[in-house]
């Protein structure tokens, strides 16, 4: 059962400037729930229906739970399906950026549906972190969260002037452009950083100066363009492919 | 200036019993109506605001314009931004399928927005023609349209019964699953067929039986899946790479 101050904490965690007042976000849905306790996140509460809590016994113990049926869930959820538990996690303080090996930056990439994407498809490739410029989507919106499919509990988000961070970067350094080197025969190097640039401007002026290493995907096609999560897929394949 | 008529038809456009019922649909947006007119394919009546009107009058020569405000349009559209412009197409008789060369088939995708993501991906990869299951989403319902960009408009969507079709052709077969061959290692050739199964279940035991050639794209993470449009864009990046 829900108190009406739960339902209202709950409600108010859907945004932005709640989430930071009180450093906590909504993870929801089973899926997403199951991964933030099996990554052993930090928690404050979890809502979930008893066939929820009578499947995930283990990884509940020692945490808050409050037994609820999914319509109560529902009516709290900015999820249409898939209620069976939201919990309210505390947020950590912002990984170390880590530049060896493959680092994703993304540039001003603002709709939480593709940055939700592009975190699951940076998890498929392996990547741990991956580098937000401040214009990016928040990475706690439930949306984001939601789109990741878990991928939220494996993959740190990094928040950083992209600018100041390339500008001191001795590597190669990508970006994704629609004139570059087709991306199925530029030799990519297991150390360097790949940008991608926001759904209708593409990279910024600011940060193509720092790009050394312009690359596309090649079209066969009519169509003008790629959603940015599915081009970041796709240059990713390309450049794990060479190990 | 939309009449009540108008805006009872273009609000029925945007479920399938009436658009089967008047043989039309709704194609909204500034860059899809602009698309559908290019590619010179049937248009009933289009609402656009003086600006569209203005920027486009070669295009809409000899087409039944009317004048509307944005406002207006955005009351009677099925989305929530860009509405400089609404058409009502009509649907045209299927288009023959033509197994020459790759030919890309869903089994069951039944989300719109994967559906019309997967028909942009492939209109960028040079495919004509794509097949879809009979428990696949309308590819007339809005939200396909909308997530195509445009492709719609190139792309023809031919609607079959799939183990039939898989039944009498003689190429290569190859399928999505978990587990299958790489298609960082697989020779695609040029000539055969891809099967993407639906979001929850995959391929369904009916279709799998006639795949000759499994393949999966390489997971070096912790992500479970991808989503099926981010693996159609993988799997033709692949599959066109090799010419």
């Amino acid at each position: 059962m829900l108190s009406k101050n739960q339902q209202k904490l709950l409600r108010a965690l859907a945004q932005k400037k709640y989430r930071k007042q009180y450093g906590q976000y909504l993870v929801q849905g089973a899926k997403n729930v199951q991964e933030l306790l099996s990554a052993g996140k930090p928690v404050k509460q979890i809502f979930a229906t008893a066939e929820f809590i009578a499947d995930h016994q283990l990884l509940l113990n020692n945490h808050e739970v409050v037994t609820c049926d999914e319509a109560e869930l529902s009516k709290v959820s900015t999820l249409v399906s898939n209620n069976a538990a939201i919990a309210i996690a505390e947020t950590e303080p912002q990984a170390e950026l880590n530049t060896q090996g493959l680092v994703l930056a993304l540039d001003g990439v603002s709709d939480p549906g593709n940055l939700g994407t592009i975190i699951r498809v940076a998890d498929w490739y392996g990547l741990r972190q991956i580098v937000l410029s401040e214009h990016c989507a928040d990475h706690l919106n439930p949306k984001v969260i939601s789109a990741t499919m878990g991928s939220f509990a494996r993959v740190d988000v990094i928040r950083t002037d992209l600018c100041a961070l390339l500008k001191t970067y001795d590597g190669p350094i990508y970006g994704a452009f629609l004139e570059g080197q087709s991306v199925h025969t530029t030799s990519f190097t297991a150390q360097g950083i790949l940008v991608m640039g926001s759904e209708s401007h593409g990279i910024s002026d600011a940060v193509a100066q720092h790009i050394n290493q312009p690359v596309t995907i090649p079209a066969f096609g009519g169509a003008e363009s790629l959603n940015v999560a599915m081009a970041t897929g796709i240059i990713l394949d390309n450049i794990k492919r060479h190990g």
